[in-house]
């Protein structure tokens, strides 16, 4: 009982070369990969400890927010989403959860599950939150503490209209908890000007960094809300008032958890990238290429399922033909092409194609192969 | 109120190269920082499904365990510890904590924040945990679920008898929770002999690849436990059996979160370069490495804490001579020798550096450069 009952392979990994193009991680650029491999310093290191506050005013450069409180938490999206709901909801807490996709329904049980009340408002899964809907679910729910939605739902490839949402709750002294992993660098976000509170993302999706942590950001406000709770979060690991002793002021930085030091240089330089390139270009790549690929699925026609004007960029949910076997497809295009695009998720599970154009994959030549490839594996 | 107040450097970082002599992140090896620099793929992709199943068996051959549910957690130690909690104890718990430094009251106060009831048992900092206090306390509470401890403490360089506590909790039909962060591939650890239930690790120390993933494996004692929950897991991100979907079965793997793909390319990595070394090779390499440490020590005057028979050797503490400054010493170490050496925690903030000699650190050139350095520093 105390060996494992069949040996592991002890050879090296060489991964394949792929285009990646499903719901992300995204293609990781050349220099970002270079400064993921670079030697590893301790999380105390002063050049480590100057190079926090760098990501930390990169990261306020592209959630566009002077929020103080804005660090990647050391997990994948998930972790960032948790670190929100659970930084922010206490037991008997009502959140009103905008639920048009798989994210929001997470977001739905991760409120459940910390003891809070999730007033569930559903959209049609491929459409945006309608504002009105929340509006009436906070007008019956006048003790809700907060509305959580997703800014772009990764599932699906619809955008909500985060800036009028977030002008609702606040009109009904709500707190805001975003979900913003696909969206961030893909297409506006304005989290000052909105004045979203619990903001979260990824780095493996219009960021190109490879997959691992979670930028985050709390306004003023939320963190006011964190430090007014009754009971203690229940996460340690993810309790933000902790994280910030090491995250939170550079004088005087002290260990809280061991930070994924590599995963930071890569972040690190993603961010030099994406602002070498400046945000407004990186958004209006993102809407070039997404027009380019549209163009192609016309030519093969192929349907994308969300309507023209909430209809993701990044990401694009195609209808999968009649007659035509998913799994197959998308093994053919890996297989053949090295080329990964995206199933369904849940109730859209065989029934549409996810492709990505996020961040440093979202480029003309990788748009061109894949319409050669999908023509290819459908003809 | 939407920009950041100031603009963050915009040059790549060009981290220093250091000998990591902390108490981890340990140096990590070319070969490892190669495989962390290679394309990242899809978390889905067949070939990293595939990459994920060696991964598993590396795992269990360097826990010496066969427990089906063996990962890596997508997140540094401290998440692996609150996997641990989170999934084992539900409100209204007891749980005995054995406390004899840091980590020890970390694991008390996670207990707590999900609602457990921990009954500490106290020892002292630098000694082990007395394994007969475990005894009277578990027979002073019959309704114990549980017991957990910190195996090689890393705070005060501590090594803990795990199998004798371990067989103790068994004779009161208790489950183990024990941290591992700092004795895995440093010192003997036989989790399937010693019949540990619930084990969590680091990657950045022993293992030395970068610090962000949390090794962990669970007895199948522990996974009917956790199914037999009456309440959900606080932590949707952590929850095993949501986890499990995506770690468990190689056959149908599905989406729970994103893997960190590049980060689990490394683990890969240092987990074949431990095994071609060979796991009780290392492990006399660390011991024979800690006896040069502590000759040269002798040798400047200079006193290890922890008395010989419970030493680590991975992790030395060193009591601060009278007179000398902590501060400078460590700074003046990393300034004119690119050596970081660690600085004490809590109470032992001032009066212990914490000198570690971790996986690939452990090597004879760099206790002659650290002896050396001391002795330079401290003349």
């Amino acid at each position: 009982m105390n060996a494992p009952e069949s040996t592991p392979s002890a050879v090296s990994f060489g991964p394949p070369s792929r285009t990646l193009m499903g719901p992300g991680p995204s293609n990781v650029a050349p220099r970002v990969l270079e400064a993921l491999a670079r030697p590893t310093v301790g999380h105390l290191d002063p050049t480590f400890v100057g190079l926090m506050d760098d990501v930390k005013g990169l990261l306020q450069k592209t959630f566009r927010t002077d929020y103080p409180v804005t660090m990647p938490v050391s997990g994948p999206g998930t972790a960032g989403m948790q670190a929100c709901v659970s930084n922010l909801v206490e037991p008997g807490d009502t959140v009103v959860v905008a639920v048009n996709g798989v994210f929001g329904g997470r977001l739905a049980d991760m409120v459940r599950r910390v003891g809070g009340e999730a007033v569930v408002v559903e959209d049609a899964w491929g459409g945006p939150v309608d504002p009105s809907k929340i509006e009436a679910a906070l007008d019956a729910h006048p003790n809700a503490k907060m509305v959580a939605f997703v800014h772009a739902e990764t599932s699906t490839g619809a955008a909500s209209d985060a800036a009028a949402i977030a002008a609702i709750a606040r009109a009904h002294d709500c707190l805001t908890l975003v979900d913003t992993v696909t969206s961030l660098a893909g297409i506006p976000l304005e989290v000052g000007e909105w004045q979203l509170d619990a903001v979260y993302s990824g780095t493996q999706k219009c960021l190109s960094a490879p997959p691992g942590l979670s930028p985050v950001c709390f306004s003023p406000r939320a963190i006011d809300a964190i430090q007014a709770r009754k009971t203690p979060v229940p996460s340690w690991f993810l309790d933000v008032s902790l994280v910030l002793g090491y995250w939170g002021d550079g004088a005087q930085r002290t260990y809280h958890h061991t930070a994924p030091i590599n995963m930071i240089y890569a972040l690190h330089e993603s961010l030099i990238a994406l602002h070498e390139e400046g945000l407004e270009s990186a958004w209006a790549r993102h809407r070039a290429q997404h027009e380019r690929l549209r163009d192609g699925l016309d030519s093969l026609g192929l349907r994308l399922v969300v309507d023209a004007e909430h209809r993701l960029p990044q990401l694009n949910a195609v209808a999968i033909p009649d007659g035509v076997d998913d799994a197959t497809v998308r093994r053919r295009l890996l297989d053949e092409h090295q080329l990964e695009i995206g199933a369904g998720l849940g109730p859209m599970a065989g029934k549409i194609w996810r492709i990505g154009l996020m961040g440093h994959t979202a480029r003309e030549e990788n748009v061109e192969r894949a319409i050669r490839a999908l023509g290819s594996v459908l003809q």
